[in-house]
């Protein structure tokens, strides 16, 4: 993990922690807000092992501060649940047992006012530890978990969507918002879809450390890129629509084997949270039950649909590289956490000669397997169980999505996922040559 | 099912109905007030596919009342929630689909205040329903509604004990209450637990329609005993510990094949909620964890276990005919649901000559598979699903526990459960003779 | 166990063990002719982890003797090989490891000519140990070792028919044999389907040692019965095809909770070995694959199939007691292992007043739970494994089928399996009554 | 797929069909030759889905020349068996149904007698085909064949180790041979590691057609390495040993989030095949129980274990890419399938300043994810199945086996395994630098 030079430099900031400070308690209460349309009940829901309960959140992400910063770093700190050490932790093998995953659910206590307060009992300490004189090494742990809370608000929303349409009543977190849609009807896939080209050579791929980045973003290294060419803009229902209504789901030269398997085995033949309802196409919202929107970029799909996906369309995946390449060029702009849409938009540009939905909207399957780069060492202690431990039976997605903070994404911004998940606003760029 | 002929035969009875309701209206606050000490959050918990969120139950023997009387004969009724219908059904095939009973903590719409009014609607509907005139065969109904109802009541409280239990907290449903346990040392197993003799012959077993009872119950036949003898009362923690710490789930030649398998699967080695603190064995209970009180029936065993337990002290289970014929002498009083002690106690009596314990404390294995009597026929139409269609892999125990209500208890109560189940509040009597 | 009193009382029989050495080679024999169709490969085959490989049959009824008789009372006797004593255990926990039943396919080693050996060494033991002053209890554990070997004859036929069925080839068994089996056409059920009325009273059921038995069978004890009937013959496939036409399968309201959901998780519509080609149905025989007779007896339905279709013909299965009290009248004769058939026949009798296909044939499934008579004790020792540590979870068969050997099935034999098991030759005798 | 000039080319070879006739018989051969130690019975042994009876690979290689060759374009070729074209098809979906990987082991017909008919059969029309006119597309296919063939070689090996290694008696493959493997114990870790340096820079990775190699090999292309070091040798069993006794299996820190799950799960502390006897580590290879060699390579370890000894040792595993760099200095020699060991072998070469065992000895487990190079197409057609479509989920392996035959190992050469596989030849290789 890098940091800022801006907190570094305390020349250029000359009121530096509560700039800090500013960010946490904005982090915060964003956690807050995206939680305050749920019921008491609805904190507690999860579905599935993968999609954890927004309580759940709302106190892990407590945890963190409390167990990485408070607990070892400020004086006089004493924690007033020491339990919650346990209970709360996700996966760090270094601090002890925990509940399992799939358990989440039934924690009924604390209570959701207990965890409320908890939160404001690890906030007014936080205020205290960011003071003046916070040596650097702590402002990077105060970035990481800022960071990291911003990873559990977009699981928040997809987790809560999750939850929630699983009920077959299907209720909504919202009602119908203001973003209304287009129900333009894009052309077919052949005709219009531009390509943006790139030459071959060696490019610079990762952070250097001109501001926070996770440790495996990192080191910045030379990779050599044969030319490709990226899709101008993401797959679009429409276009994933012809691939269904072609038979992608029952041709079996257009999967990955372990894919193949997959679709048949739990009888998938359209995105998660799609349903036909008297012929049309249906699928759950944040503001439930919604025609899909032709123009839209499809969403919701695993690897295996989005590998098989291109395959039909004569294309391929790029690979994370060829993305970061690209990326560098564009600016971090697009349908993101603060736009409040809450799903991909179509792409409001016309012009297919420019790259167009790079950041927001859906993460972007890419082509390549989430590894180490070279030289990549994890950070030491608890916190570098935080990424290098998964590095394996992952794929990496790029670019953030519509549940995105926009202070969260970045062009070397790696996510990951195994090829099967599908419950993250995920999408398809459709990439070309080589 | 057979009504009582208090309520067929309006003569004894002149405000017959008001009774009916009086006894409806009673057995709907005892839910209430069971679920009174739980949070919002408790009341979704389900910690295992078995054991039902108390939201759920509560809605489901509203449901009933809705489903089976107030929809088909209440005129002009209409459902509030349509949707209700297959979501608060639970087993009942001719009624349509259902929530998996696993994921019924997903349910986090409708909320609880929700619950609770469908409950006041259709309370409030029950109360019209229950006219001076109302037909024998809806009294019927209702009785079967209310006996549900009660049914209920006691998976409320084991429900509850089993979600709370698996918190690492171990919280509480309640603060330690006046019951105070005496912690009085029983003499040893062989020293004094006496038995109470039977002679052979034929018995009159089963419900014969004097009273409301389950059509499991009936019809009532005759049935040739052996002669045979039951312990005075239950096996105590103190008998249990014995055989534990004597090997008793080291040793195979005690023990079923299936339930060998059993208990080296979960890797059982004591009762559920047994934890050994200090060398000490405490366990989970209503009021948190406390230590095992040596002179209380020991509880929460499987028939695995009950079965185990008795071949290792020489004896065996009764038959369910054996128990019947022994409690027709018996009052029914004991340690049920209304002396609110919520867990099993010591004996009081200290006569060995005659029975105790047979009602409450425990429900006790007996050593009968559960399946029809001869000429049982199941109810006609959905409520016909109620007994007959589990009559297979399962085990039948008698005599209710400290969960059960008591007007919902008697001699020929024929309660079920597979072989390993051991949430219920489960225990055993020894008996003897053939 | 009980041994007949013709082994005991050396007076009646001046030759006795002679006798008892002709029983056992001529039982040795059977299971060497029984597995002489079948190649080397054949042998070793298991398709699930209930039917054991013939090799292991042959090399395990082998071992019985050897472990409970030539090692500890054959002086001098040395084991060839000591690692079959675990190698061959089938369960007897008393007697150490043994290798997971779902794997027995995987001992190549020791060969087939290796267990022919092993089998050869024993039996020329055994001749030197059934010398003329065998002591009555060896000679007890001698038969119980015939009457297991007996069993392991009629699962070789059952097991190998299993296995080689699971071969998309289908491959046969043996040559299509001389049994001519009539496509003469039933009556329908309802219009010739004769019933054999029994009366009420006490009965006394078991066996009480006039012959060999196995423990299970014992002690001899009185049974109530009401009035009961039972169907003179068999279910038949044309009956049971009505059933399967008249959407019995589809039908939850004719089945056990745990049958529908049996049903539905593996996909049964029809008998186990049934396939339908060109609209007629076919099923794998010994001889491979034919043409269902429609005379025939219904075979391979599990107990779940048999209670749906016996509800969905307005009758029930008979208790074991009804069966047995019914059979003290008949001879024990039918379609049995001798008649080589190797498959259910027709009726041969078209008397509707007396009792048909009470032996041979199928085992018929009751409606009795495998569970101890009163008073029974297992063996002591190893051998006490048998049969005792099997009651639960499991439904008695009666009266034996077409692979089982005529010296080995009685009005008191009590056969069990689970209620979701078909692959044996069971099938359906209606009850009624009750 | 490409194909050797040497072939195109009829100038350079004028014999140039006998030749693949020659070489396809010699491989023929080998296949036969391997399982030549093995029983009747052990052919068809199969102790995990994963690991085929060698009688399966006997025939399937078979079916291979028979469904891609004879059937097409033999003219007037007519199958002897229709139905093996389903029953030998291992994973081609687009030739039709196929039975479960997992019940190969069920298929006791055909026989092995027949299967070896089989084998004729093809052989024989195989010399009708590889007649002097064989077009260049159908000598690619050969040659396809042959590879495959080989690869099936390797899986002989490593399924029949696997298979009689289940069994409790561990029975040999064939006695103890005469290779000698000298016990001289190598010095500790960090005393005598060398490494091996390379520059950072572009190197050409991949196959381009100067002989036969798979699909999944090329194109050929760029990639950019920076500057990394090879340890000189394989990982030994000495060394791994000072991993286990330093609690490697008990350190979370060590292992990737999967690969602790694994290790638990499974409960592994050691390499497959190795078992504790009074204090001495043994393993069992093909000539049954032997005492671990401390100087040989350690062998039979999972990626997760490769990767967490490399971490433990403080350096990686190398990319494909670096390993390749590297070997396309090396000679192709090394312990291959010729040298008939069977199992890997200490390091003959003492010079730590040169790269020994990059070829033989055991499969070098990479840090490289299994995906395809850039501009990679699967081949036309069912052939096209053949590696395309398992790159998800896999970890690439380099270098060949003690089991793999010296023609068919290569520099570029991509063998893939998921990443808790271990019961091939996989061993360990440190990678440094970066």
């Amino acid at each position: 993990m890098h940091v800022t030079s801006s907190i570094h430099d305390g020349a250029s900031a000359p009121a530096r922690e509560p700039s800090l400070w500013q960010r946490y308690a904005e982090v915060r209460q964003t956690s807050m807000r995206l939680c305050s349309p749920l019921s008491i009940e609805d904190h507690g829901l999860q579905s599935m092992p993968d999609a954890s309960p927004a309580k759940w959140h709302l106190a892990h992400t407590t945890w963190f501060f409390e167990s990485f910063l408070l607990t070892p770093h400020l004086p006089g700190y004493k924690a007033a649940h020491p339990e919650y050490r346990n209970l709360f932790n996700s996966y760090y093998e270094a601090i002890g047992d925990r509940p399992l995953r799939a358990l989440r659910h039934t924690l009924s206590r604390p209570s959701l006012a207990e965890v409320h307060s908890y939160r404001a009992t690890v906030d007014e300490a936080m205020e205290k530890l960011l003071a003046p004189n916070l040596p650097p090494d702590l402002a990077e742990l105060v970035l990481l978990g800022i960071n990291h809370e911003q990873q559990h608000q977009e699981l928040i929303v997809t987790d809560v969507k999750y939850g929630l349409s699983t009920n077959p009543m299907r209720p909504a977190y919202r009602e119908h918002s203001v973003h209304s849609v287009p129900q333009v009807r894009v052309a077919p896939l052949d005709a219009n879809l531009g390509w943006v080209a790139f030459d071959e050579g060696l490019y610079a791929i990762g952070a250097e450390g001109d501001g926070f980045s996770f440790d495996n973003e990192g080191p910045r290294h030379e990779v050599y890129l044969q030319p490709f060419r990226l899709a101008w803009r993401l797959v679009t229902n429409s276009e994933y629509l012809e691939f269904m209504n072609n038979g992608g789901y029952n041709k079996a030269e257009l999967w990955l084997s372990e894919g193949w398997d997959c679709i048949r085995a739990n009888r998938w033949t359209a995105p998660l949270y799609w349903e036909q309802r008297n012929g049309e196409w249906w699928h759950y919202t944040m503001e439930g039950m919604q025609p899909v929107v032709l123009t839209a970029p499809v969403c919701h799909v695993s690897y295996f649909e989005a590998d098989a996906f291109a395959r039909w369309a004569g294309a391929r995946l790029a690979t994370e590289f060829e993305w970061e390449a690209a990326a560098q060029e564009c600016a971090v702009e697009g349908n993101l956490l603060e736009s409040d849409a809450l799903q991909p938009l179509p792409a409001s540009s016309s012009s297919s000669s420019r790259l167009a939905q790079m950041y927001g909207d859906v993460w972007e399957w890419t082509g390549s397997a989430y590894l180490g780069y070279p030289g990549f060492r994890p950070a030491a202690g608890a916190v570098g169980e935080y990424n290098g431990k998964f590095m394996c039976n992952q794929m990496v997605l790029r670019g953030g999505s519509c549940a995105t903070p926009h202070s969260h994404i970045r062009a070397t911004y790696r996510n990951f996922f195994p090829p099967h998940a599908r419950w993250q606003f995920m999408g398809i760029r459709l990439a070309n040559g080589n």
